[in-house]
């Protein structure tokens, strides 16, 4: 006989990794641990679930059903950690909408999304109240007033706590299949209509497990239940980074602190005890400046760190001031987390040995297999110097973007799912990002990393601003260009910039073809909307007259 | 449009919770991490990698195939981890042979698994040869010599190492369903045949995600990857409890003994660094013993100890030699963790105050919904004294007990499985085992702890050894009746037993219907083959006596 598969007896429960079963071990852990919102609630594990269940009660009261999309419109709160759960479990969409989008940007993710039920902050009301005859799929606008005591405006139904509050807390919540989708939003790209991934039950659950206590070295800093959460990069983003669900299904106290500004984040640190963060540079930056001005110090506040590079001058500035940081990698289409740093296994347990290992992105979390390729898919080696694109598999990934067959297929090219981003690795694991795909020069078959090149033209003197970019080339296939923004009154030349490449280069640190032969000087370089230097612009500039000349 | 299912592209990846993804990681971080085999072998997670592809090309020679079962007969060792990964991986099943077994056991439990490949240790190739003619499904056996040099019996295919030398790394492993059965074995009841469990690949996977880090306090010890691990619970008894899965997929350095020594065992440890093990109170006890022969200290070593109850007497002793113990809950039929224990939340970092938390079996782990039950299925409140039976739901439980449907319909009664052990849990999940429901004294409609009225009256001078059992009686369902084994040339007296409980009942430790009105007095107790008091039979000589006598 050969014993392929089990034969389960009726009554075996055939367990689905299904969202709600993250509260499972957590009610029975720490239903007494307290949820915090700003000023204005404080509750515990058990009252979340019955307010889950009143939630779900009521949107099945305005229609809401398996399959339909339910958008939430927010800041981080305490309503969007019970929509997390409560919207999911009933087997509808939970649509985390970034509010940060143009108006015309929200109302496409709205209408491609085909939300059905609108969960909308006072501060969203007046833009969703003009998008509305836009949005014919729209059934219900509920109202989140925040505790502001203001009525909710007329075209909605009622106010989200008000409506909550009449609602049974018993919804009856069922079973269903671990691949429906449970969340679904959709990515800022810079170039056209934002793109919608989506994550299944299975998938929110696998990522949960895989990435909740990962810091892997027993000496260092973990993520436990004596920890107090709060979360600073937004709740709309990729699920905050998974770190909601994982707080919850290991049931830590948890501060929500509404939209974000510096000095309300540091008085809700102190006044609740908060340990373990996540943001973005920027936003640590900010959180460091702010706690400098008031003279405090962040003891104990652990900080992950992703979305951009974190620098060792960023790290050793909030060392200084207390903090433990590490870095993180993902992005929207990975739900989010891929990797996480952590101190390398031989590490002496001196602290002040740590900025190599945690400013990289760290190394693959369990379940994760990744892969840095050339073009063809062949693997670089793993000797932290030689780069590629980052390919990777996970339980965890979005299976498609939505509605959009050929981006779908680009990302998944050959089975692997493509980041775009371009790493060196090495025999530990530990990967470094080295320079986005489309920023890489390709040059006589070598892929040159324009961000090395502008490291090395950033530091000569009378430089302000660079960007390298490749210009097509016929023989080469592109060549890069250094588009230079002199200090004021100043000049740099080309001979300068040619000198100290060919130092690297001669060093080994650069391939031969990563020598400059042109230079423009500008007086200053164009910024995306979010204080990026703009190099799909400057890459028209440059290379459209280029290619009009051959 | 109800987004209800995702429509994934093409080519993108189906990741499947199999046993083989829990090396992804682990390769690309510890590649040249270690893997030691006593004083014979050692060698690196690469080699390991290596190895696992030559046992499955050398089975596949052998005619393995996907759904047969192949058993293993071993110590713990290189070669057991190595078959823990490679059968799996073949979409066989790997079925570990407990050789504590009387040798018609095994022969049962391989004729009832249909075995057709055995891999057998020298120890038990004699025992093999006896059995073959009765095990007509078996094709090959592989004789593991463990590099002793002496040759393979004729009756075997030949010598493990040098038939896996001989094979190629690169086996085709090939993605399959991860609900296909991956491991197989049986558990030693005490009465009639021993009873199969199986576990599929998406089982193994998720009970090594759920339990790879739950030791939840960020200022506890956990298990990292500067840990160095030794199984001390056999690798044939519930996966080693699963800890040879994670220390893989988290790319710890491994130590395996071969057949366990106490004195062999503390060497491997002193040599290899060993700082993580688990194993019974049993084992503890004796490996205590030896290191306070040696003079040795046992700094550094966390162990997880499950089984048994764990004595706060025993955890204050192994705390006084160095160790750090925890304690921990699982079963054959629960693969094997359920629970573990940690600090208590509000715990003040003082290591003295461990022993109440650490000692209890501890809280559920992610995913795992504990409830406490009365016969009815009705929950016990969560007060830390109120006792019912502990029923479970997790994603890594056995559906059912091979061809024993009524079993198996008893095992999942109501769609929860039932544990039969008698717990009481508090309102932060910790719990702790009463009593076995078997063995439990149900009078008047309560439950009574026969395990409680042991513990008082043995405490009386006099007492040797006590056993309390129920007898059957008309008017109250079941009566306790102590069975007594006084110390030589005492008597212990009824009135005496009585006073005890009294005491008890008037201090509500007990119910009225603890009291005791009958006990008797033997000279010693019998034990089952492992050296536990046989209540059975003793139930069976007291009881069957009563019954007629009525």
């Amino acid at each position: 006989m050969a014993l392929r598969f089990a034969q389960p007896t009726n009554e075996a429960y055939a367990y689905p990794l299904t969202v709600g079963h993250m509260l499972d071990a957590a009610l029975a852990t720490a239903g007494d641990q307290e949820i915090v919102y700003r000023d204005n609630i404080r509750y515990t594990y058990r009252d979340l679930r019955h307010r889950i269940g009143k939630l779900a009660s009521m949107l099945a009261g305005q229609g809401a059903q398996e399959g339909m999309t339910i958008a939430m419109l927010d800041w981080d709160s305490h309503r969007y950690l019970e929509a997390y759960f409560a919207i999911p479990m009933m087997g509808a969409v939970l649509q985390t909408v970034n509010v940060r989008l143009s108006p015309q940007q929200i109302a496409y993710t709205l209408q491609h999304a085909q939300a059905e039920i609108l969960l909308v902050h006072a501060d969203f009301l007046p833009l969703v109240e003009e998008l509305l005859p836009d949005l014919p799929d729209v059934k219900a606008v509920i109202a989140m007033m925040d505790f502001s005591g203001d009525p909710p405006p007329s075209f909605t139904v009622g106010e989200y706590e008000d409506l909550c509050a009449a609602a049974a807390p018993d919804y009856p919540f069922a079973d269903f299949d671990e691949n429906a989708v449970a969340t679904t939003f959709h990515t800022s790209g810079t170039t056209g209509n934002p793109k919608a991934v989506l994550f299944t039950h299975r998938q929110l659950v696998l990522h949960a497990l895989s990435n909740k206590a990962p810091f892997g070295v027993t000496r260092a800093r973990g993520f436990g239940i004596d920890d107090v959460y709060m979360p600073i990069t937004p709740m709309f983003h990729v699920h905050a980074w998974g770190m909601p669900y994982i707080a919850t299904m290991l049931g830590v106290k948890q501060v929500y602190p509404g939209r974000y500004d510096p000095a309300a984040l540091l008085d809700l640190r102190a006044r609740e005890g908060v340990t373990f963060s996540h943001c973005v540079p920027t936003i640590l930056q900010m959180l460091l400046g702010e706690a400098e001005k008031r003279g405090e110090r962040l003891n104990g506040w652990m900080m992950m760190v992703g979305g951009s590079a974190l620098s060792t001058t960023l790290f050793d500035q909030a060392r200084a001031q207390g903090m433990y940081v590490i870095a993180g990698y993902g992005m929207s289409e990975t739900s989010p987390r891929i990797s996480l740093t952590r101190p390398r296994r031989d590490w002496d347990g001196n602290e002040n040995t740590l900025a190599d290992a945690l400013t990289t992105v760290g190394v693959p979390v369990p379940l994760v297999a990744a892969r840095v390729v050339d073009e063809q898919m062949r693997d670089v080696p793993a000797d932290g110097v030689s780069t590629g694109e980052l390919v990777v598999r996970a339980p965890w990934l979005t299976p498609c973007y939505v509605g959009d067959e050929p981006g779908s297929q680009a990302l998944w090219r050959g089975g692997w799912l493509h980041t775009q981003d371009i790493v060196s690795h090495d025999g530990e694991g530990f990967m470094a990002v080295r320079d986005r795909l489309k920023d890489v020069i390709k040059s006589g078959g070598e892929w040159i990393s324009s961000v090395a090149l502008e490291n090395l033209i950033v530091a000569l003197p009378n430089v302000a601003e660079v960007s390298v970019i490749g210009a097509p080339d016929e023989k080469w296939g592109e060549r890069p260009v250094a588009i230079i923004a002199p200090l004021p009154g100043k000049t740099v030349a080309l001979a300068d910039v040619r000198t100290v490449i060919d130092d690297a280069v001669s060093r080994g640190e650069l391939s031969g073809y990563a020598r400059i032969d042109r230079i423009e000087t500008v007086d200053s370089l164009p910024k995306t909307s979010v204080g990026k230097i703009d190099k799909k612009l400057l890459r028209e500039r440059l290379t459209l007259p280029s290619k009009a000349a051959q």
